[in-house]
């Protein structure tokens, strides 16, 4: 394919795009096909000589698109939303045609330079302490991961190399294996799975504290483990707050844990994936008080913020304590410009070395919004759940489980677990909309979260007359 | 921005894109610029308001690309090549405009089933051995990590956690900290930082092999480690053979190495990152003889296989392996069908959670270009490296300093480290081409790597004719 093409392509593909997206309610939201159901529909090799591309057009409507989950339909209120907008996809285009891989400043000193800049930009709105900030003088900064789970990784592996540091330097006769079999990290039962799994990556033991009556950990669950901990000759030494669980969107006690965190030495990583963006709304921004406490702060504009993924923003008040974790320098990986100090390698920040222009999205959405364009989106999302909250909440054979702060709605039929499985199963065979379930106090919960960018009142109506009705066909089922 | 809006400025972008990339050699490669640059030509905070599509444009060409490194500029010879094509970047398109995060099967069934039949087309193109392909039975099977750092990780991650269930169900006495404290790992002195990173993160020790005149790991380097190691009571566990090492482009030897770890319980793991994609083309397949000893084998078809980054294929011949070591399972991401057999979710096969539909870059590539389109770029590319290499054999003032199997070139100035350093520092602020060095043996050495798709034998002359010139004037200033 030559440029010729490519330019004619491309203009395709931009009109198959747009056209997905105009039509997208048209399909349903939830595929129906069985498992292994691609394999049949493709060689088992790949051909030897070309093919034309209209012949991979025409297999993505007849192999592709009938196996997809359509994250971007109205219909969808699984899991979390991924964020989408058309200014993110042309960021994205011009990303990939630049096509850098900027694991250092040399190479590609916008890549690295923008992304700085834009991670004070995010910070500035969100109100950050001033620590999280690069500026040009900084200590700390901002950087984009993959994903939260990588943030929670890297803070976590940040904080068990400053923790063997100073246990060392205060005990210079115990090994390092000796340190680390001593080390305890802390994250909510309600924290996401990514947590416990950086634990186990980070070969360090992670507990689990318990949650109040609203699924968040306050300051007395913290304390508690800390006293039993150290009792037993452990060191706590990282505790992962979460503003905006998975399962119910709570929330830690960021300002009664956090001095608590301080005067242990216990590093405090925040992980707001979700909830970070509403952040940028002055009304939402108190859900952050506390923030001045931690190490390193997380979330993913990839979620709510409008960024196409991946784009999960990270920051830091110390940037040493992360790249101290990491730091391997050779020879073809050095350059004359990375002792500047105004310089930074963003390859000592990550789990990965390689790394796309991936600030050029941020840019982009921030500035075809505006702040207020953006904060827009978030209060019409939240606006949209709590319509939902009040639909369930005018009907009797329904409750709402958990507060609805953001775009999430816990809810369920009383009764039991299995009435309310079977009320999920039924919903999703449906394949009109979309939903996911989670567990809150051992009970069987559904979770309607409000998720493409162009939900809408009456998607939302539309959403609960679906589950209402599968709810009466279900009920009229039921056994007396 | 509406669709409408969209439409029109995608096709712009298309444009720009196709424009960029059709004068790209009319851009300095090599930006100059200082540290700091960009934030002098931004506005401090994000804009409350929105502005305007063509404003962002013009600041493109104002701000990003003065600071762009022109990675897929046919003058760009540094670091390794990141695969770039038109099919890639369409098929870039339709991944973020489909945006779904394929974690399970469940969320986006298409994307996990393409990725797992494209892997296995792949592995037929490469010849590997059966147990490696996922079919519709196998215990093995691919994934698409994001970079190697990751695959290599995950892989020492796999070894560790099989390791410590053999060792601890043979000395149940011993606690994990004491299993861990034991384990040792090994890699090639030539291997790439990555893997030394891994053994960090893992929280286990890594040793360096020594390697022969041709900068790779023989048998004998890895019998003596593991035959002074397990003297001193450790128990080495983990072996990463690198298949075409960065700084020249080595081969460890899999033949003798191989069967060495199989008999001791050693799980060996390939990084062929640069290398593997020529494996595609039988007079370089030999290479990967061996791969039936590894338990995993990981390339980059982003890098030299026309995928835009990122896109790095690994196998493995038990999936269980890696899985066990991850394995998660919240409620909110369980689905009917994953005790099913035919599924996997491959959320648990990796280090993030999230995870973009990238099969869909393989199967417009393979499809565009068909096996031998790619093997005519990789045949190409090694044979503009022996061009390069004869030229530089035909001067006397240079030495080839490694063998020339792929498409990259070390070679060096007759003369002290010194004088090779400043050459370097004279070719790159020439800014007419880049390249970067590394060290060999204690030399200072110029590596020339055939990087950009469009890289002719006229850039190649003009490569080499750029860097004599350079010499030339070096040597005239040199006191004799």
């Amino acid at each position: 394919m030559d440029i010729a093409e490519y330019r004619r392509r491309g203009k395709e593909m931009v009109d198959y795009v747009a056209d997905y997206l105009e039509n997208i309610e048209n399909r349903d939201v939830y595929p129906n096909v069985e498992p292994g159901y691609l394999r049949k529909l493709i060689p088992e090799m790949a051909p030897e000589e070309p093919e034309t591309y209209e012949e991979i057009m025409k297999d993505v409507e007849r192999i592709i698109m009938p196996g997809v989950t359509h994250w971007h339909s109205p219909y969808f209120y699984a899991y979390f939303p991924a964020a989408s907008s058309f200014p993110g996809m042309l960021a994205d285009m011009l990303s990939c045609a630049i096509g850098c891989i900027g694991f250092s400043w040399a190479a590609s000193p916008a890549c690295t330079e923008l992304e700085t800049v834009m991670l004070d930009w995010l910070g500035k709105m969100l109100n950050l302490p001033e620590e999280f900030l690069a500026g040009t003088k900084g200590q700390g900064g901002g950087v984009i991961q993959g994903t939260a789970s990588e943030a929670t990784l890297v803070s976590l592996l940040g904080a068990r190399s400053k923790a063997l540091k100073r246990i060392k330097a205060e005990h210079p006769s115990l090994s390092e294996a000796e340190v680390l079999n001593k080390l305890v990290a802390y994250m909510s039962e309600q924290a996401h799975s990514s947590v416990e799994r950086a634990g186990l990556i980070g070969g360090v033991q992670m507990k689990k504290l318990p949650t109040d009556g609203k699924f968040a950990v306050q300051a007395s669950a913290l304390m508690e483990a800390i006293k039993t901990d150290k009792a037993a000759g452990l060191i706590p030494f990282y505790f992962c707050a979460t503003l905006g669980t998975t399962p119910s969107c709570a929330f830690d006690n960021l300002l009664e844990t956090g001095p608590i965190c301080n005067s242990e030495h216990i590093w405090m990583h925040i992980d707001a994936a979700y909830a970070g963006s509403s952040f940028i709304c002055p009304e939402f921004r108190p859900l952050l008080n506390g923030v001045e406490f931690a190490d390193s702060f997380n979330f993913n504009p990839h979620k709510w913020l409008l960024v196409n993924f991946d784009c999960s923003a990270m920051w830091v008040k110390k940037r040493t304590d992360i790249i101290g974790a990491f730091k391997m320098d050779p020879l073809y990986l050095q350059h004359d410009h990375q002792e500047s100090g105004l310089v930074t390698d963003y390859r000592h920040w990550q789990i990965p070395l390689g790394r796309r222009f991936r600030s050029l999205k941020l840019w982009f959405v921030f500035r075809i919004y505006g702040k207020k364009g953006l904060q827009e989106h978030i209060r019409k999302q939240v606006k949209l759940a709590h319509e939902f909250e009040n639909l369930v909440l005018q009907d009797d054979r329904f409750e709402i489980c958990a507060e609805v702060i953001m775009g999430l709605v816990c809810f369920r039929l009383k009764g039991s677990n299995e009435l309310n499985e079977n009320l999920l199963k039924m919903i999703n065979i449906s394949r009109k909309i979309h939903l996911v379930p989670c567990h809150l106090a051992g009970a069987f919960v559904l979770r309607l979260a409000v998720c493409a960018r162009t939900t809408d009142s009456k998607h939302i109506q539309f959403a609960w007359k679906t589950i209402s009705e599968v709810a009466t066909e279900l009920l009229r089922k039921q056994p007396q």
